[in-house]
């Protein structure tokens, strides 16, 4: 599991006082982002490399409003990962008091820049492997 | 069911060229918009009475990107309806050719201004239900 | 002169109760891409062939806040123009009466992917200028 | 000066591969809420008492490109301040070279919920008048 901590910003907020649904979802691709860095798995270098890695799906259910000013904390876990797709699990929480504000998740697949599907490249997947590895206890 | 058209932005896309896929809720959101405005029920009287609505619950799928300046359609349909909650499902389509770009879901409550659930005035509720019931050919 | 109009979306708004600032800047751009395409120059073509065109400058000064759900309509005007940079001017009016909402202006250089500068190709132009000289009554 | 550090977001870029340039009005705004805490002055407070403070003019020049995932710096400087209005300007900068990738400035007014000009009460304007003269080295 991979922790990003972020305070909320004002443009993030809309008219009733809190912040936007949406923005959850660019918060949970923070943690996306840290989770393969951590894998050294670098978004740039894939798209450079021809790889894509939309999309597929997401899903959340929101608990509590976040609020203007406040530290928010997201953690991401890969659930189920193939050379084919990568299935990340969020949660956010007001860092203060570790209230669970949303979780959910998304599905990724691979493409090239067509859009035709493809199977990501052993290298990256061994290193995404590693991590995730390490994060189960070795356990595959 | 109702449907508004919108071109997409230059701002909406990402650096994978296409549209980011938190826009998509931003999109389901101007339909959702609308749709109540069908029923003459407008958010900022609600907001005034001192109701708010928060998303409890979104998902989406995605079948196929949209590119930048490209007009897209999105349709809502109210699937679920009571004083206690309301659930949208939508489908975006490319307005060109009718392909699904994505579908999806959002559930609302009602609350007030504390975040206490509340129910939604009769009046409300009867604005609502008298579109629901013309959506359905009269069959409540 | 080109005009777009648009409605205001709720998540454009923020927890002062209007429209988020930032905003404006995205509304001027959709007013810039239909003037260029009013002289058939489509940003994705220019990219696929290589030229960019980076904002060098904006500025904006706002005279009354927009709100949720209100028509805007936003007028963009070519004030200068060559083949090394586009100036742009920009109102925006609150569309049911007119109010001016908000006016600036932006600045565009042409580079290549590299971000070295360059002139703007002949054909797009020639293309530009055409639009120009129309709006200024056919005097260049 | 007081300055903030953020790291830049996928959702921030475009197609043409860089941050988006509407962004930047994001983090000066960032950098801005920061100079205010840094004299106690919290904008829920504000708004909680009827203030708001909406911005009547921004200004931005592009240097260069921010890209995804570099840390930006963001500067926030007091030019000019009274109890009517408030002058910040800032610098972004790439916060691994120090190479400025954009400056500018804003202005804001302060006005009563109906959007009448009012003065700052002078609590607050002592708070920001302390930072401020804290940072010119004591000279007002």
């Amino acid at each position: 599991m991979i922790a990003v901590r972020d305070k909320v910003r004002f443009v993030e907020t809309d008219l009733m006082g809190v912040v936007h649904h949406s923005n959850y979802l660019r918060w949970f691709e923070m943690a996306r982002v840290e989770y393969l860095r951590a894998a050294n798995v670098l978004l740039p270098e894939l798209i450079a490399s021809g790889i894509v890695f939309p999309i597929t799906e997401v899903q959340c259910k929101y608990k509590h409003s976040a609020h203007f000013d406040e530290i928010i904390r997201v953690e991401a876990r890969l659930d189920d990962f193939s050379r084919a797709k990568l299935c990340f699990s969020y949660r956010v929480l007001r860092d203060a008091d570790d209230v669970l504000l949303a979780e959910g998740y998304t599905q990724n697949l691979f493409t090239d820049t067509n859009g035709r599907i493809i199977r990501l490249p052993q290298l990256y997947f061994d290193r995404i492997n590693s991590v995730r590895q390490a994060e189960n206890g070795g356990v595959a």
